[in-house]
């Protein structure tokens, strides 16, 4: 076992230390944010860290870097217009999904620097991505600043869900794998998923060690 | 598609609701935060909530549910003495760590009722789990209450990192196909990671559509 203390890790470089304590939460999910400027730009940017914070009503955050640092299209466009979208990225698409992250000047649409397809559904502004197979749009609520680094969580209550129906069961389980949603470690690592069980919830008495 | 507006998603059933809104983040990382009560007492949960916020210093956040609800040992415990671990869980102990979130009463170690290993390294005095393949420990930093729906994000500083060698590249990128790290989405469906692809730090005008 590789062991890095706290004292250790605070002298690595700074890339191998990046590397290291982005990979070690495990498997983040791989979605790209659309938006769009109020002067009709489209915009698009993978992020890796949007994850659920309630079912009702249901809410998804994602964490934005201090500001001055990347992303700022998003949050200037999520700022001025209020609506964006989440887009689960398949894993065919990893690589273009991968290199929305360039920095790419502001009157360059991501969709067509790496040519994916923008969509748009039911009067939201914010674009969708046609490529992939589950997506939803959100009304921005809150930002949660994060003063201990200057981070900050951008949460946003869902509006319209779409999912490839082939993957959604009757009890609303949806197969990650069907859909071939890709996940990533660290900042560059990503991963197909192969799905391998469903266990029922989890009651004491009900599990039989082997 | 499936297209579920905001006002049907309020009319689905709860459990529905639950699955839909709980799957549409993508895939999640299993992780199970060990911990330990002032009398002693082990417990050890799964959660899938572990989030990377920043590098330098190394501080890695979980959401925690509204309190009275479940999860209240891992948060009294983290509470009490500042100390707890999370440990990647490996999918060949996917239904093992899955059984870690039935409702065991305080005085039932959950390593003992379904069948894994507490381990003790380098003064730390939370357990770690003996069979995961990257854990760490941390420092309670702070507890974030997100007002709106009355969840909170538990914040850290990671202390000690252990992880498998075989699995740590020279700059740092760890492999966790090569670990063998469970993802899951929703509540109850779980993944095996394979790795596709690394990509360069992305930089415009260095992609080339196909």
């Amino acid at each position: 076992m590789m062991h890095i203390s706290k004292a250790q890790l605070k002298d690595e470089s700074r890339i191998r230390r990046l590397n290291i304590v982005n990979s070690i939460p495990g498997v983040k999910p791989v979605n790209l944010i659309g938006s769009i400027s109020e002067e009709g730009q489209l915009n698009l940017a993978v992020f890796s860290s949007v994850i659920h914070l309630g079912s009702n009503p249901a809410l998804i955050g994602f964490i934005l870097r201090p500001s001055g640092e990347v992303r700022r299209h998003t949050h200037e466009n999520i700022m001025s217009t209020g609506e964006y979208t989440i887009n689960a990225l398949p894993s065919v698409f990893a690589r273009q999904g991968h290199y929305t992250s360039a920095k790419f000047d502001a009157e360059v649409s991501e969709f067509d620097a790496v040519g994916l397809t923008p969509e748009f559904l039911d009067g939201c502004k914010a674009p969708f991505l046609k490529e992939s197979r589950m997506k939803y749009s959100l009304r921005f609520c809150e930002e949660m600043p994060i003063q201990r680094n200057g981070t900050a969580m951008v949460i946003g209550e869902v509006m319209d869900i779409y999912v490839d129906d082939a993957a959604v069961s009757e009890n609303g389980f949806i197969d990650l794998s069907v859909l071939d949603c890709a996940g990533i470690s660290g900042l560059n690592s990503y991963y197909r998923l192969e799905k391998i069980a469903d266990f029922p919830y989890a009651r004491p008495g009900e599990f039989a060690k082997e």
